[in-house]
């Protein structure tokens, strides 16, 4: 391979939160590439360094860039909030290798949003669960819909990403309502805004009054599971360790 | 609350794969508790520590250590393979945490196996996707059934954790035949052995193939969704930008 591109996840924002592979490869970089807002999300420290961003629908041109910048023989990294490989960029960036064979693609892992939301609330996903986007750009919401649907069928707890944005101000409400077809209105949720960064805020609900939410696009959303209930105001997922603690042998945790 | 107790996702296991936040919980820990394999995992300069453990089957026994040391005023740390929140021990320390309301639980999140893996595979969950567990010791087996048809059913990528074990031998065999009556035998999936440990040794393959496989304990396996294909030997999921990039408005990523 010629050259390599990291491509960065960084977390929920705070450099504490960022791996140190993560940290190492910024700070090895050339050139930091990404959505500005992303950007702006890292230390002063790397102020100094060549950064370059595009716009939001511009993320197949933002890959281009990387390519382009890697082929002039700078180190580059590319970043993402949360994980690179959870709704984040290491997906298109393969996609658009396809025309750079001679670069090798790294990708750094970080902490996604159902993670770090989950240890804000509680351990809501402490057992099986899914994870479903309600941005509808990439995604019909026909699918959607049908995600929903199943995740409710096999009793799993739901991690939501972007439930909302200005341009779709109704989709948790949209959401909310598909799942109050197929599960009781009293299942105990919970939702995250602003995960390690400035004005985090966590609330706990039923799923009826999830519904009634407005929650801006900073936000991930957990519904619970049936064994998900609420102690000492966190929300836990039990995995029925009590059931089981007698259980000829237990496996890792 | 008179003392906290941190609950650390170390990742992996490489140091360089920990967040700041959870290097520092541990260097600044009186005492470290974990399933010792997870204690051996911490590098050299955490063994100065007082360090306690207990054997798999004895998980509440390890909480009840944690919140004993605790209170004694030690600053007490107890660590989780991948993230404390995602199979690991957040869930079970809020339920025994009811016997010590006046303990603080802090949950300092990690990056996952299914985040760690599919880094190395290429960007298999760049889409929405579902994680199941194959130890039926905390779940019924039918339980299990149930949700990878519904994983099927949602077309969802799928990430499956504790595939194996000495004892359950023949359960990824079983899930794959569950799976293969509900979706295609060339259906691309991936494995990743070791991760981020001695021998990490990762390989795609078709979900018939995947069948036939024999991985150990320490092994996460992904089975792609409709969308996933093999790039450049990657395993990806597309989200589907190329038909959407004139799209009026694009989302974060």
């Amino acid at each position: 391979m010629e050259n390599k591109i990291y491509i960065v996840g960084m977390g929920p924002g705070r450099e504490e939160m960022m791996t140190k592979e993560a940290v190492q490869a910024l700070e090895q970089a050339d050139v930091i590439i990404g959505y500005p807002l992303y950007l702006n999300l890292l230390g002063e420290r790397f102020k100094a360094k060549k950064q370059l961003g595009t716009p939001m629908r511009q993320e197949r041109e933002r890959c281009r860039l990387c390519f382009e910048e890697a082929k002039k023989g700078l180190r580059t990294a590319l970043v993402c909030s949360g994980d690179a490989g959870i709704y984040g960029m290491a997906s298109l960036m393969h996609e658009v290798g396809k025309d750079y064979p001679q670069t090798e693609l790294v990708v750094i892992p970080g902490v996604t949003a159902a993670s770090s939301g989950a240890a804000i609330l509680g351990a809501p996903i402490g057992d099986d669960f899914c994870v479903i986007s309600l941005s509808d750009l990439l995604t019909p919401w026909e699918k959607i819909e049908k995600r929903l649907v199943a995740a409710a069928a096999g009793d799993f707890a739901i991690v939501i990403y972007n439930p909302s944005s200005r341009r779709r101000k109704d989709y948790l409400f949209r959401a909310c309502n598909i799942l109050l077809s197929q599960i009781e209105k009293e299942r105990v949720c919970g939702f995250v805004e602003n995960i390690g960064r400035d004005g985090c805020h966590a609330q706990i609900c039923t799923l009826e009054e999830l519904c009634e939410k407005e929650v801006n696009m900073f936000t991930t959303v957990f519904i619970g599971s049936s064994q998900t209930e609420i102690i000492n105001g966190k929300l836990v997922t039990k995995r029925g360790y009590a059931m089981d603690r007698n259980a000829e042998q237990k496996e890792g945790a």
